[in-house]
């Protein structure tokens, strides 16, 4: 599968010159550096033997048909756009990946057809929102997403229409019936596979995720004249606080809790912080264990407040709940793992990803290959030939298990 | 003296009305609003048979002669300009004070002459540059610092001609011998007197300040997929170091400590900070005691950067020596409030003043009026009657005193 592999990492770097911004690699929602991304995904399926189309969303689909006809369906996926200045990775993986592996059927039928899928959009870079693509599989991209604007006062429905799509008819991109599965491949966007030397992760679970911020109030004071004993100072509550958040989340398995953005008002060099404003970012696979930690972060920070005198406000921003994959697909795929003689490594995804939404009606897995050095959303983002030759392996053989099933 | 301690806060809140914008207090340099404040400020000098002048730097200057021509003189002065949105007191209280005493000699003349000033300029607010006023009188309001605009492009030069002054005669505002002394009366601007229940303070210096930024620099990660134990998070580095500043500040004496101004890079809740700025603004009456901090609190931060694997930068602002007053005239000051039966408080400036530059040139003493709820810049800013009236005895006995001296 050397050479395959190496076919892929070819064709996600050939998709990366796809791009709005020369010099870089941004491709959002239906831009024009997408046409020519669909036509070359679209000649190298056809060219597997594939029929390919372009759903109303702008999605790009693949069909290797079953043995037989109204063969149930299983859906190979991931997204085709991508943040501004990205990597030639994530995302644009998952379709190649898929691609590769009716490719390595080599003319096979398999009991059920194979849809390849490239998402029309998954980042939310272009209109804040994300998953536009896979929403439309779910019947979920409604008139509220369509009017949403891009920074140039275009809305999603005159994206949709600029690239020759016809919005009345995005219904028909909606799943039809309920497939067979949804797999996703994608890279990790983390550092945990490459510390641990390990080429893959199967996905248990997409962590669920709460966003708080946190108004720590105190007293602004002259920075010169108020001894340290009279201070009411909001950033030191709020800094006291950001280090019993880490020791928290430290403690608990699995947990990630980050404190990524701070605001000291007034903000001035000689003026002690009235008030100080830290957002929250707390994420784990189960949800019980994530609320937990809410309330204990939530004491923390009231006790911190009591103890200097200042006043803190917790604020609700989000709360999503973490979402299973499914276990018999991901039995499967752990299967097709040992199979290829990888060593199993489970693991639960911090970052949300199309499978998020699809496992709401489509039994899904995602296998996660190792990024070198963590990176994501990054013009050096990579994988390493010898993790997509595994990956590879691996997938040919989850399509070998799923067919015997 | 209770009325005449009535008489000098009604007039402070006289002034308070001559504004630039109408509802709050606003008078900056040289302002319209300051010919108001200024013909006011003249009939009462002229009214306690003072010889009144506006030197060509914009400073009032009221002189009750000596019992002999050519009698070595005594500056009493404060500033008559405020901060944007400011209160009846800072400044001009000092002011007022100083025609208070000169009221309280009710005719008599003293070996010495006392000049009454209000400075044109101390706070800084609308050239960006501070103790305009006061420079003058030591030869230092040079041409660079007459070009320095407003934010509405007219420079400090231009300000002075639209006042109907003559910049080419500001060097007739410098003093022209050494004068016998230079008294400032002035708000705390601190919470120290109220805290104590003391109702006098007898400055012994101006604290020396340090200013400088500390740019921790770890690594930017996506806050769902970077487990705790692979982070390099700047912004805790820099929580963890914020509060070692207070500690170790805490315990030195007479110490302060800031942290006041804080900034985490890229400052998205769901990116761990790859970069944290931090201001510290630390004083101390001390300036060897202030640099042993500095070198301790580097050390801090180096030690806790070390230990987060994240690397640390600490950028030397400006430093600025601590400036004692004149120990003989202190103790003349310290001697007419034990005089008065005004428990004694000895304590150093947090903040700068006029005194801090006239020190250079002339023995300088500073008297502190204790600063309800340690209020200042702030329409709520206040003094009490009863200080004021203590502060005003005190002051006569100082007159008394340096004239048996």
């Amino acid at each position: 599968m050397t050479e395959q592999a190496a076919r892929v990492i070819a064709r996600c770097r050939e998709l990366a010159l796809c791009t709005e911004t020369p010099g870089e690699t941004t491709r959002m929602f239906l831009c024009d550096a997408m046409r020519d991304c669909h036509q070359r995904v679209r000649g190298w399926m056809e060219a597997a033997g594939m029929s390919v189309s372009v759903d109303h969303a702008g999605n790009l689909r693949g069909v290797w048909e079953g043995a037989a006809a109204n063969a149930p369906r299983l859906l190979i996926a991931s997204h085709l756009d991508t943040v501004p200045n990205a990597g030639a990775f994530d995302g644009v993986l998952g379709v190649m990946m898929g691609l590769a592996m009716v490719e390595a059927l080599d003319g096979r039928r398999l009991p059920f057809a194979v849809e390849v899928i490239g998402f029309s959009e998954e980042e939310g870079a272009r209109f804040g929102v994300p998953f536009l693509g896979s929403r439309a599989l779910l019947g979920g991209l409604d008139d509220s997403l369509l009017a949403r604007m891009d920074e140039q006062g275009c809305s999603v429905g005159e994206a949709i229409t600029a690239f020759g799509l016809d919005t009345a008819r995005i219904p028909e991109a909606a799943l039809q019936q309920t497939p067979l599965g949804y797999l996703e491949i994608h890279i990790e966007q983390g550092p945990v596979l490459e510390d641990e030397k390990q080429a893959l992760g199967v996905v248990q679970s997409i962590a669920g995720q709460t966003r708080m911020e946190f108004v720590f109030t105190g007293e602004a004071n002259h920075a010169g004249t108020t001894p340290m004993y009279l201070r009411k100072d909001a950033l030191l509550a709020a800094a006291e606080w950001m280090l019993a958040v880490e020791e928290y989340a430290c403690g608990v398995a699995g947990l990630v809790a980050t404190t990524g953005r701070v605001t000291a008002l007034p903000g001035a060099v000689n003026v002690v912080a009235g008030e100080a404003r830290v957002t929250l970012d707390l994420r784990h696979a189960a949800d019980d264990v994530r609320q937990t930690a809410v309330d204990a972060i939530v004491t923390r920070a009231q006790r911190v407040a009591n103890s200097r005198r200042v006043r803190v406000e917790p604020q609700m921003k989000s709360e999503q709940a973490a979402v299973p994959m499914d276990i018999r697909l991901t039995r499967i795929l752990e299967q097709a793992v040992k199979s290829a003689e990888v060593p199993l490594r489970k693991m639960v995804s911090g970052a949300g990803h199309d499978a998020m939404l699809m496992a709401a009606r489509v039994p899904s897995a995602m296998l996660f290959l190792r990024s070198p050095g963590g990176l994501s959303h990054h013009p050096q983002e990579n994988v390493l030939p010898e993790d997509v030759e595994k990956a590879l392996v691996v997938g040919v053989e989850f399509l070998k298990v799923l067919a015997a099933g």
